[in-house]
């Protein structure tokens, strides 16, 4: 039986994804080979590629002035590759500080440039998001950079800031796919894959086609995006496996009804999931609610002496991967789109149910 | 049915390690998630990653000061990483021309260094490699690199160069492990994993411990060596389903009887296609003898104009992907380790009976 899955990433893949996988593993449309094995530039991959492509402009409404990436890097060689290629001779950019992984980014990027940390929620300990009212934009940045999912901190955007005309450059890893968003409103969106995706080993960039230019000089040749969108993503031999997968994974939400679906059940996952925390006096939560994330969930006991305890009987109940990641501690429940409603049911019953035997 | 499948890469995998992927695609050991599912730092990923190199030291008989790297990028990142990470200051290296893939390693090396080409076989067309007495080495170089096994040319070095000091940097991707090697003969072994390893999407290194330094100024995080070997390959989360097939392939040439096996069968099914080419006159191929390739093996009709005629009567035959690489044209069969002899009778068999027909 399938266990239900609360890893942050990799994360729990649609069963019926995983189900068309298997079956076609050895023998992918009777062609006697798996895709695993179809050369990167024969027709069949080529078309995979193209389909998988297709599906995701369809879904995200991505307008013919952008161009999309299948990247063999994770979602943290963009921590280089933005000022790489982005920066363009500027010497400033503005990046957004709201928990663990835009701080990565920042770090990152103050080996290229000079950062400015136009807001910041350090002070509030990456409870809440910074208003938009505190950010100190520098209009000369050669861009904006945030992460609009803390996929540690439990922190979620879900409005867009308005910076005028420098690009918008916003890693969406945790949350992407989740609900529609306005893709004309950024620069450059990306993704790692091993989230609402497929597996590990990928990671998607839009981009806006003005932006892409020369690197600076120096940049590996495989972390030009100018070169990737001429190359159509096969610089060199691409995660075609990987792709094939990401590509089930698009048409598995086609299926679904497309984003608006996902973001109705993510609505309907999350409260579920907040409200059962919310009404106990025995678990906690540290994150705003107006800015708390519908994707993953961190939450503690009052009392972390039950922790293992607590994560080994939710492992005889299938409920896996809850373990809080080992910078915060506790727990985190991550509930992406393939998480189905009846898996945050089955953890909720055993929240309430944990909590009446030991509370 | 399974066809046999000549793909130069991405690769036929052997038809074991892909039933073992399918049962357990959905279901990995019994705990209900998917390999792909799981967290790349809990315990059950931690363990198939230490398995696999683990099985990699032992078929390659790895020396202690020697560290694995198992990396996201493919083979053709480590063009930039190695002067990034090995020219430690020094402005000049060695580089070895013997075909495509080389050469495209020494124009990339030109961004970073003086690139010294001490021998090439350009002269040649490409039809034989450099004898070692050619080689104009340089003792001040900050390392040799070649490619041991050209996949597009078809050439294949079964002798190892001896360079002194210089810290030896060989590119082994489509011929690792179909023999062995003495490791501690190079600085720094690499190779791409969609040929003799697993899926596309992921490179192994295998480095001397001494060659592990601070690389240059403004080498994106995640193309530092020493970081990779310090993070045990997980600087970012690395593509874990790939890592775990490569690591049933492993396990799958350790039950075949080890790289002895692997070898005697590259003699074998290499032998049995070379000895049909050379006796007809009907196909020709180029490649001075001694210094063929085991693994790929390119041959042109001496009459073009029944090209599209083999590819199509070859696939209805199931034997697929023999079209060669897109710059030399004619064909090639990669034959890598998961290619049954069976495979190559059925090659052989199909080559005699269109010689007879359209001869």
């Amino acid at each position: 039986m399938r266990a239900y899955n609360f890893s942050a990433g990799p994360a729990t893949l649609p069963t019926e994804v995983l189900t068309q996988v298997q079956e076609e593993l050895l023998d992918w449309r009777g062609k006697g080979v798996s895709v695993m094995e179809l050369s990167h530039r024969g027709p069949e991959f080529m078309e995979i590629l193209a389909t998988a492509e297709r599906d995701l402009r369809a879904l995200l409404a991505i307008p013919d002035h952008y161009r999309v990436i299948f990247c063999q890097e994770g979602a943290s060689a963009h921590w280089d590759m933005i000022p790489l290629n982005l920066l363009q001779g500027r010497s400033r950019a503005d990046y957004i500080e709201t928990g663990y992984w835009s701080y990565r980014a920042i770090e990152e990027g103050r080996r290229y440039c000079q950062v400015n940390i136009a807001a910041s929620n350090r002070r509030d300990k990456f409870c809440a998001l910074p208003s938009f009212e505190e950010w100190r934009l520098d209009p000369g940045a050669a861009y904006v950079h945030y992460c609009s999912n803390e996929t540690i901190d439990g922190l979620e955007f879900n409005w867009i800031p308005d910076v005028g005309k420098v690009p918008l450059v916003v890693d969406m890893s945790s949350h992407f796919l989740s609900r529609s968003v306005p893709v004309e409103r950024f620069g450059m969106i990306y993704a790692g894959a091993q989230k609402n995706i497929g597996p590990a080993g990928l990671s998607l960039v839009i981009i806006r086609d003005d932006l892409l230019r020369t690197p600076a000089p120096g940049t590996p040749f495989l972390m030009d995006y100018h070169a990737q969108v001429l190359a159509n993503s096969m610089l060199n031999t691409p995660p075609t496996f990987t792709i094939w997968v990401a590509g089930l994974v698009f048409q598995w939400i086609k299926r679904q009804g497309g984003l608006e679906v996902m973001d109705r059940q993510a609505q309907q996952k999350s409260e579920l999931l907040y409200t059962t925390l919310d009404r106990s006096g025995f678990y906690r939560t540290t994150v705003k609610p107006a800015d708390r994330s519908r994707m993953n969930i961190p939450f503690h006991l009052l009392d972390p002496v039950l922790d293992e305890v607590f994560l080994r009987e939710a492992e005889s109940r299938h409920l896996l991967q809850l373990r809080g990641h080992r910078m915060s501690g506790g727990f985190r429940a991550s509930i992406y789109n393939a998480m189905p409603v009846a898996g945050v049911h089955a953890l909720v019953d055993f929240l309430e149910e944990f909590e009446r035997h030991y509370g």
